[in-house]
């Protein structure tokens, strides 16, 4: 089985590496051949083939082509605080992009390949009842969110037509990520966790009755190579949100607290922002019962979630290691 | 008030034309100049710019973002069964081509341009509920429905911004098209009009139990035209599905029969299509309060619909001349 990973010089893209190199495997079949593509790899392994540079372009996109990969992992994108920024750039790269990507990919052939897309439960919009649900109507309250729900469509579309496999997940909160200007406005999920875990003090822009849907790097690497065996059934849109916790971040603090020492406690304080505040702190419960049905998975608990959320190695350590 | 009007030239373009004409305004707002884009315009009213060839095209968008129209009904697409045969041209023309068009209208200005979009029902999944309401999930069941989704949600995240105030309505099958090939898999609803009409035989491709959602070419322009100017309030989605007369071939049949003669139910017979009746035959009830709220409307009876369907007038005669 030949694999694909776009973006994977990315936060999520190395993890997604190091979770196939682990296991060596997608469900049941051996991983013979795998390709990267990234603007810029770090770091390419023993016999994977890179394909650097745009992913949009002609040449890339033949290279795509040639290599014909039985399972794509669809990771490359803006992220959405620097996508609202520059439309165009946000439009080339999460729209456009991607639809070209599964365009030289969509060739008729005995199976059609499987395409794992990355998703966003950004595709939500800004109100949300009580429960969200697999039919809560969508409406994305921003244009990363427009991108990502319009690659869902057309995706399925596809899959549809017999050209492809989708498989479209939807990403919560995914943490933590490295602590430096990134482009996402819900880098406050990550680094409220950094800062705890190493004792310094953290204003959160969020209050701690905040609601969000957190998912560690590690868990969601799993998950997105999960999605690429489990069965899907005949459902048309073939997009799931993963399952999450749903922490306010009162609870992460307490988690940290629990984790690193009850002094973590005071080291945090509030400044509430408006604006983020609208976004991505009223997450309500989630129904995700038909994701669960596939295989997917949540982290298990805050502490679990923590620890895999800091860790740096694969697999992750899931005890706090005494000092 | 400038207005624009895309597909000017086509089925539904025409009648909008022919409606703006005969009004002279929208809402309150007398129209100062009026452009026409399509690739073959056959009739240019006296006074209007006419915009052909590709609007696609760099010059042709330059034109259009030169004409700065107040108001644009966008139009232009290429039916579902052609979208269908013709993956390239339906991206191009019915993706490729509004996004394109909704970023050249983009610019701010102290009041955002209206842009009234065709969609179209067929952004429906296949199998749906008793009752289709506002919250109803969406799923395109084909490849022109998925394009028109997308575009609903690409217009209504240029609305969130402020650079359109874009209202999309969903379009049902509208009669009576033109007795000529033209792509539409659904040209049967037109076709058993104009058949029985003028007394020849007819053998329909669907039951005379299945159900279809319809509205008149004339009913629809004045929709497309009362668009432009409702009071749409906050709803981010912007789309609404007009209201429709959902009526079953047998009562179209029998309409006919008593607007022409009863003759004319001798004339049906029906050799169902099992592909077609997927697609186009299994029309549940419509809840349109919301779009009706908005002043939208359906024809009113069927009687009405059938004598506007082949009215080539307007306003259209709503009584039968007795002959």
């Amino acid at each position: 089985m030949k694999v694909l990973v776009t973006g994977a010089g990315g936060f999520i893209g190395t993890k997604v590496v190091e979770v196939l190199r682990a296991r060596g495997r997608i469900g049941e079949s051996s991983i013979t051949a795998l390709a990267l593509a990234d603007q810029s790899l770090a770091w390419v392994p023993a016999g994977a083939l890179a394909l650097e540079g745009d992913l949009g372009s002609a040449s890339a996109l033949a290279r795509v082509a040639e290599f014909a990969p039985d399972v794509t992992i669809h990771l490359a994108a803006v992220p959405g605080g620097a996508a609202e920024k520059d439309y165009a750039l946000g439009r080339r790269v999460n729209l456009d992009t991607s639809l070209a990507l599964f365009e030289a990919l969509a060739v008729r052939r005995e199976r059609p390949p499987i395409v794992v897309y990355a998703s966003s439960v950004a595709v939500y919009g800004a109100t949300l009842p009580e429960v969200v649900r697999p039919d809560t109507p969508l409406g994305p309250p921003l244009t990363y969110g427009a991108h990502k729900l319009a690659c869902e469509i057309l995706l399925a579309d596809f899959s549809r037509r017999g050209l492809l496999d989708g498989r479209s997940v939807r990403l919560p909160g995914v943490v933590a990520r490295p602590r430096e200007p990134n482009g996402f406005a819900s880098a406050f999920m990550s680094d409220i966790l950094h800062a705890l875990a190493a004792g310094e003090r953290y204003t959160c822009p969020v209050s701690p009755q905040a609601t969000t849907w957190l998912m560690s790097a590690w868990r969601c690497a799993e998950n997105l190579v999960h999605a690429a065996s489990m069965e899907v059934g005949a459902d048309p849109a073939r997009a799931w949100t993963l399952p999450v916790l749903r922490l306010s971040m009162g609870q992460i603090v307490d988690t940290l607290a629990g984790l690193y020492g009850a002094d973590r406690r005071a080291l945090a304080d509030y400044a509430p922002q408006p604006a983020l505040e609208a976004v991505f702190a009223n997450y309500p419960l989630l129904d995700n019962s038909a994701a669960r049905a596939l295989g997917l998975a949540d982290d298990g608990s805050p502490e679990a979630l923590v620890l895999r959320a800091l860790a740096t190695r694969y697999p992750p350590p899931l005890r706090r290691r005494s000092q």
